[in-house]
């Protein structure tokens, strides 16, 4: 950590719900003099008491740092700011940390530009605990110049500040993808726990084992991506039709047991599909075309 | 690895699918005496030839060996082989290693029993080409002491045999667990790269990112069980609230890409049933609460 006596980056943060008051606590912790503003001006009490600076106006905010990050509830309330910040964007650097989907951050991004400002989209990828720790991860999308240039700034929100590429649309893409395997690995511990459960196996036995078998089956995906980048779908471990067979037999098992079957039966449905579609005798990582398509209209 | 010239246990394989061939196979090149027996005799051929003896009858070949391992197509064709068997069983131990379910391999093992074998129930995780190998996982349930008794002549099938309880219906328990944490990973890591293709990133870019991610998930199963264990589900990071409105991003982005939305809306609907039940502030954790239930019918 540099002395304070250095100077950094003077900071803003626009929106102060709980993870912009965290962003603005770790900006004011390591030491940069920092900007804060939000639409309730109370909640900016705390950080004022621990020497942030409440600007009068969302637009005295944004003119006061070289480096602005807005985070606020949505894209809609992006662009409710958008009139009033636009005449002091010009040379600013726009940290863009609002949850939106890949074409908000894209858009939020060109019309910045079109004002003069470089514009970084990110995700957060941890809780407001986190952020200032070596535990957190944000992720960064946008000209790799402005996340240079700003580098050792956004690293005082963590260390794990990650850059990855100039489309602004990824880090909300990548970030879509991380906690939908987030989600895909906590309801497959539920429901295994749920199982367990009717035998007397409680969950905290079932977790080393399950933290081993994903452990393996991680290691397995290298191989997965390798067939889904070449198109070519071999099965030499287990077919679609395999797989099915086993979903089948997990959805008997569960209705038989009264726990919930709604996992191995949307499995199927999936699966199921990809058989329909022809994809039987391929391994699992042709579901991949099933993935890239709209989901089917219901009957 | 023992001299052949030791007398290692007879063993004999009931079913001689690609998964039963193996078996047979992994028993013989550690020097077991093995007979096999299947119902088509021409699937012998390849392992005859190794040093197999194919018995006449299914009878004849559970009379051959103190160690008997059953592995056919499912719990309806053990039923058929019985009453050929039942004669031949006393002091005998027999390892299902059939796919079924818990209840099954329970009731299986009890008519064992109360023909005077020993009966352990196994569940096979890996593929035929793992077997006798390092990377092998067998799991194993029903008395300790036939697994103790045998213990060396399984670890031929592969290293990774695994012990679990003397309750018959777990090792199908824990392998249906196992293999729904194998399809949530698969799918989320499918629709994933389905998610960033459409951004012109490769599956093979995304795998790394994947990979920590689900490493870092799995580091956080254990405080998850230990609040399953407790009944009580705070939410120090994100409540079932937050996780919704984030699955309904994701569905809306999926939607506007064109790619695949039923996930993170099939994840959408679990979540949202459990907010129905007031567990809208918990932590994801409460989700077991449903996960325990029966699934609702559907309207």
């Amino acid at each position: 950590m540099r002395s304070r006596e250095e100077s950094l980056t003077p900071v803003t943060v626009i929106g102060l719900g709980l993870m912009g008051q965290a962003l603005a606590g770790a900006f004011l912790r390591a030491g940069h003099p920092t900007t804060v503003w939000n639409r309730t001006a109370a909640k900016a009490d705390q950080l004022v008491a621990e020497g942030a600076k409440l600007a009068d106006s969302v637009k005295d905010a944004v003119a006061a740092s070289p480096l602005v990050v807005i985070c606020v509830t949505d894209h809609d309330a992006v662009h409710r700011l958008r009139e009033s910040i636009a005449d002091v964007l010009d040379g600013k650097v726009l940290v863009n940390l609002t949850s939106g989907t890949s074409q908000e951050a894209r858009e939020t991004a060109e019309w910045a530009a079109e004002r003069g400002a470089g514009c970084l989209a990110g995700a957060i990828m941890s809780i407001p605990q986190q952020i200032g720790t070596a535990e957190s991860l944000i992720l960064y999308s946008g000209p790799r110049s402005a996340f240079e240039l700003h580098e050792a700034s956004l690293r005082n929100l963590g260390e794990g500040a990650m850059y990855l590429s100039d489309d602004h649309g990824l880090a909300s893409l990548y970030a879509g993808a991380g906690v939908s395997l987030v989600w895909s690995i906590l309801n497959g511990f539920l429901y295994g726990a749920a199982l367990l459960g009717t035998a007397g196996v409680d969950a905290s036995t079932f977790d080393p084992f399950a933290q081993q078998y994903i452990a393996t089956m991680s290691g397995l995906l290298s191989g997965y991506a390798q067939q889904i980048d070449e198109g070519s779908y071999p099965a030499p471990d287990a077919t679609i039709d395999t797989h099915v067979a086993a979903m089948n037999l997990l959805a008997h098992e569960s209705e038989s047991l009264g726990v919930n079957a709604e996992l191995p039966k949307f499995f199927k449905t999936l699966a199921g599909r990809a058989i329909a579609e022809g994809h039987g005798g391929d391994g699992y990582a042709a579901m991949i075309e099933l993935f890239r398509k709209p989901s089917p209209v219901k009957a």
